[in-house]
């Protein structure tokens, strides 16, 4: 019998979590996963995997955490760096797994990471309520300049990739792979972040194929089953990805 | 004949290109380095590849690059990865890797990327000028609250490690690995952008295996060779690390 795969982390939001979900989930591979508990307890268990689990293990800064057997392992690019391989999901040439990871990477750093930062620009250890002026600042900056060069780098990736490794709608030409599944939740989180800089993006035609991917990977069966099951978090005012009223801009 | 290993990086300041110089120099493995080339020429040469290069590559979002043979991928972390087991680096126990890449990629976001944002704290794209009171602010709060917290961090992991993995200086007890090259460059270059704090963090003797773990791998052999070189670029006023008067506190 082999060792479950069990994910660490905090119940009540998709959070960075969901990334290490919707992989095991694209996969139909059964998983533990501590949302399944009360929040609390849920607290309660990545608190005390965080400082090692009294299991020899080193401590850990943030989950979400990943055990697989007496494997514990932290950083979620890392976790799906495990799992990807594992579960089929890393390519189909060598250092193909490179690639995939520095996808990742990248997408975590601008719409993940980025967005995360126009909430909590001053410091995470501050209350958004305490940071809402440079919060209000900063999501401006952000959908004037970043967001528009975010989603056209996507929109080169997926134009380049089919050229070079066969027509398809993915991060690698028709082969796909996490990296996808990767960026459908950073689009995902940023339309919930940003609806109306994501409807003026979609609205302008001009990265259709980012677009096309995120609505090619929600339409993936296991992906779909699982968005529409109770699995699926909503979206929270304390996640990663936030909706303020006040930071709900459009480009000018 | 083995492809050389090529960094791809601007000239002119160590950056996150110096985490791929590190690995190599401690390995004493040659490399070509767009640093040997003029400013603008290392400039022109990085804005060349971030584009696929004209050789079917996909676009890259940011530097550094690294290039072996055919082979370009993006992301320092995904570099050293790539690097860290063919050069010997990357510990000697199975998952090991998962492990120095989870402290690899935990070091770079508590003092690479939180300590840029200290002077970019609205966006990357504005000049620091544009936001040297929000940069103010953010300076304190990081060394307030987040640099206790991550240098205490760091401290937890070299106690663990000692007792799980035998009596060592590094981040896996004895054994040495790339994570603790990345670890000192982190310190390295928080120092230089906060030098009052981290004195004041090192006096305080909270941190003994923290400092001890920056000055052991500084005393290695192919380190302290390097760091004494011409190729040892010093911090600049554009680089990850800036040290700002305005920015340069102790804390309460």
């Amino acid at each position: 019998m082999t060792a479950p795969y069990e994910l660490i982390y905090y119940a009540g939001a998709p959070g960075r979590g969901e990334h290490v979900r919707l992989i095991l989930e694209e996969a139909g591979t059964p998983y533990q996963d501590t949302q399944s508990l009360p929040f609390e307890k849920s607290r309660e268990t990545v608190v005390t995997w965080l400082s090692g689990g009294g299991h020899g293990n080193p401590p850990y800064f943030a989950p979400p955490l990943f055990k697989h057997g007496d494997l514990v392992i932290s950083q979620t690019p890392n976790i799906l760096l495990y799992l990807g391989p594992k579960l089929g999901l890393a390519g189909d040439r060598e250092n193909d797994l490179y690639r995939v990871n520095a996808l990742v990477l990248t997408a975590l750093d601008g719409l993940s990471n980025e967005v995360h930062d126009t909430h909590h620009p001053i410091s995470t250890m501050l209350y958004y309520e305490d940071q809402r002026e440079e919060s209000k600042r900063r999501s401006k900056e952000f959908i004037q300049n970043r967001l528009p060069l975010i989603l056209s780098y996507w929109q080169k990736v997926l134009d380049a990739s089919s050229q070079e490794r066969g027509e398809g709608p993915w991060l690698l030409g028709k082969t796909f792979t996490y990296a996808d599944l990767v960026l459908f939740q950073c689009l995902d989180g940023t339309n919930y972040a940003f609806p109306k800089a994501m409807r003026q993006a979609r609205d302008s035609g001009k990265f259709d194929k980012v677009f096309g991917l995120w609505e090619a990977v929600r339409a993936r069966p296991n992906v779909s089953a699982y968005l529409s099951s109770d699995r699926r978090q909503k979206y929270t005012e304390w996640g990663v990805y936030r909706h303020y009223e006040n930071n709900d801009f459009t480009a000018e």
